[in-house]
């Protein structure tokens, strides 16, 4: 069901094949590569993020950046389309005919709140105790999101403490010029592996990160709303004008085309 | 019906210049063009955008981009007068007749809220349905905003890799002292690149964009307003009056002038 | 009316006469002037500016920017002063009486206000589009402070874009040594006027017109709960203990004192 | 009534002293004391202050920063003593009687508070009121911590002004290499300088202010949620209840030790 | 009760190691530690931050950051289990019957809340009080915090004081070209100590505590929601379903295999 985000990944290779073009152009790769420098900018740097945030949670927070390279399906439009089906049906055989449609959602929280609407609980409760899911899965989100963001910002920092320690070993040995320049590139590396792993790998899961969450909330309101007003028992063209106003003009119109193509078809079948 | 916006491209020409001017009385500006150099700032910053985005998304903002360089016509004034005719109409005729009037708007928001009057739907499900579409559009314009500005954080710390690159390529061949000149005022390109790129292209179309979401947004307020408070059947002159708070001062002048512009011409033609 | 503020401009000039006596002090100040670097520094960063605002924006922020160099007398001991006369009026004669007051305020927010009242508006009708106005004007002064914010990050940018174009400059002609240091010295002039352009000049003008806008923004908020307060018929005695919150305990001391001299004023006149 | 703060002066004064040891350790203090640095960092970012604030506010904002200095007691538990005697009185004796305990208050606000009590006006105006005051109150504290806090930009921005100035001298007479070095020790003091004034002394004062100001406003809301529940006529026990929240575990903790301790005392009393 | 934080504690030590490591590759660790420029780093910015807070709030928060470096368990499954049991009891015995279980609750805050629901006091009243509690739990957390990450700011300061101080010392006696490198050498060490201690430790407890305190108010939050829902008196299926949705997916399918677990293993000794 999920698809490799083939933008996301491309996006990070291309940027590393770049570097990688750029600097074998002037030299050799090697000599970007060691490993004491390597050490003191990607552990010290996660090491300071294991104190901020415990390993559990960075672990849950890798494996929620796994969700970065995958395709984020807008399902928005489908979710419509499923909140017009649901209202007609509830419409014509009341809402407690909603719980047999309840298995084919695949969504907990599509699910909850129609078992809450088939409970007949009160449209307030059902509002407050969604909305509290809603705010505390984007709470989630965003702890997720802040673990690459806060090890964006140690790692040029960690990066920056090496250049420092390589400055000062190099500045007490200044005896011997010809060896300044190449000890002075090594103090120079960690500045850089810091700016590399901060700029092409942990800003870039962050935001799309953030992207994804903003996707997966908009969901979530649309499905809170379509549930709302299908209890509520307003006209399901009503509801259907409700929850568009979610989509983009782009989305909006590609769903028309779809509906227009639907009908069209159904017609003629109605007429062979 | 569009225009292009002199000042925005004129700003971005005169910019430009301005950079040539001042790299060319120093010498030939062939100097400051080198291919792995823009590789690295352009292509590495546009890669993690990339990652970040997903190639779908910056084209959508490339697209709206271009708004950036078309005059936004203030139609706000042009707004509230044809409220004034609505209402008017509303008022003799009935809600039903805007129906008629609904073609000529050209605004498909504007269309659909006189729909929702004349289909007679309740004003607070009016409010909440136009609300909640305003809010989505401007989250659409944030978006757009937000792939210049994160490009705009990514294009200087890919100069500034350019640069450490560059610099630890010179510092490990120090031993011949005239090529140190070269190697670094080449290194340093990169960094011009990257801080040319921000302020001068990425970060001034963040903010014309940021302005024309701005306008538009006011404008589908006052489009809100006026059909609440036509829906409600208020008098025309407090409709007027309730949405001229949307004007500046300056604007409100020259919407006063030329209505009694208007009237002026009106009486004479009476009086002929 | 307006006062010129002697302290906003003499705060410039220090600043600059300062900037002159610490350059002369070292040496001649024409060495500090460079058309190329004056050039890139402020006409590259106004030009930024320009794509981001369009002139026209540019010219009213700079119209409002004059506002910065005057003073802002605070008329919130004045506005509550004129409501006690207000209010007391509107008790004897009723509320019709205040629009012959009406032409004596010289504030058209004020007026249009007062004019609401008199046409007997609903005061839910007369907050909304009073606060939608004060919501209005605050917006507009942030634009024109967004104005100088914006120059001012890019004024430093365009001035190290300068410096590391005379650095490339200067780096690939290292032959002759002796040129080394001017031709360094003039790459930092853009940084310098950067710099000094920024902070000397745009921020403080932002910072002033933030300043000036609040007790803008506070007066309307005093003539918004005066109008209303005067509408709701309450005793005049407590409209000025409501609308006194908004004065500083020395507002607040002043205007006792400035009241208490005048009824003794008053007293000593009787008692002759 | 007032305290010095021995901690806010001594901090001061510590972290002077360390850094006159840190110069002395390494030669002469004087070779750190240059006037026109000094002119340029300090009285320069002072001039962009002025045009930023004029210099009335600038005045008040450093009276004010002289209460940073002082002991700011926590007379929170304190306050919510006498609304346990207010409270109690005003039960037996009635709302009028809290006009004798007016006087013994030594607070305008509480006094205010308690005569609209005692003037019998209705509780939301009360609120609306009283809420206003102390936003106006919290508003004017930022104010003056907004001057420090704008101050303390500046500061380093003037200080590397002067650094500019001075490199930009040194590097135009590079004939003499033996003054290249003091030259720019003198060109780097006055970045030194702007660090040290913006973190030693105005980031510190600015932090102080906000912290005595948060304690302050907690106050004041105390007594207006105090008043209004003595208003309401709710049992005495309630109200301490309510306003305890407020505190802190420990002066809970405190209060409660303090309590018992008088209880005991009066049971012994009564005993003997 | 409380277990020490192997994570927090050893993401310190493995920080501070792989700085070891990386300084002692390049020879003697001894030539980092300076006594002078600790003393300038550290209690220079120290004496700032005395001065910012008083050294009582400073102890308090340190106080507070030991709480960093022990477990925080998330107790929310275990509440929510505690209210299942409690609304049971409450809808059998009634409200009075909750006070024999307040004993066991083991926290202040829930105590005072079961308290509040046994005195009979009105559900608004009792919200207001817990929500304003929370507030200010969140509040004071919050200054803890900003102890930290204030600290966390002025340290880098104090390094770069202490390397301009350094330069200066350097750059007066350019005499003698051997003793250039070793001084730049210690005037760099500052800035590493204020690097260091700013991104290793200040800013990685700051951050741990922030997820600490906002664990701890989320229970607070799921404690206020379930006594006003026993108190109303709703279904205690309904009050479980509407605490889980403070739960994230894997806390809940904990709380659900523990609950079947429970569930059957009483199955099976009604089976015996």
């Amino acid at each position: 069901m999920r698809k490799m985000d083939v933008m996301t990944v491309s996006g990070l290779l291309i940027g590393l094949i770049l570097i990688f073009v750029a600097i074998s152009l002037g030299g050799s790769v090697l000599g970007y590569i060691d490993a004491p420098s390597i050490l003191i900018t990607i552990f010290g740097s996660f090491s300071a993020l294991v104190t901020s945030y415990s390993l559990e949670r960075i672990k849950g927070a890798v494996k929620i950046a796994k969700v970065a390279f995958y395709v984020k399906q807008t399902n928005a439009p489908v979710i419509i389309e499923k909140f017009a089906t649901l209202s007609i049906r509830a419409r014509r055989e009341g809402l407690l005919a909603l719980e047999e449609e309840k298995e084919a959602l695949n969504d907990p929280f599509f699910e909850r709140g129609i078992q809450m609407v088939v409970d007949g609980m009160e449209p307030e409760v059902i509002r407050e105790i969604m909305e509290t899911e809603v705010f505390y899965i984007e709470d989630r989100h965003a702890e997720g999101q802040g673990v690459f963001k806060t090890w964006a910002t140690y790692a040029p920092a960690f990066g920056m403490m090496g250049t420092l320690i390589g400055l000062v070993q190099m500045l007490r040995d200044l005896d011997d010029p010809s060896k300044i320049g190449p000890a002075m590139a090594i103090a120079l590396l960690t500045t850089f592996y810091g700016v590399l792993l901060a700029n092409l790998i942990l800003l870039p899961i962050a935001a799309k990160l953030s992207l994804n969450s903003k996707a997966e909330i908009l969901e979530k309101q649309i499905i809170l709303e379509g549930i709302l007003a299908i209890q509520s028992g307003i006209n399901p063209r009503i509801i259907e004008d409700k929850l568009k106003v979610f989509l983009s003009p782009q989305e909006r119109e590609a769903s028309e085309r779809a509906k227009a193509q639907k009908q069209e078809g159904g017609v003629s079948v109605n007429a062979t």
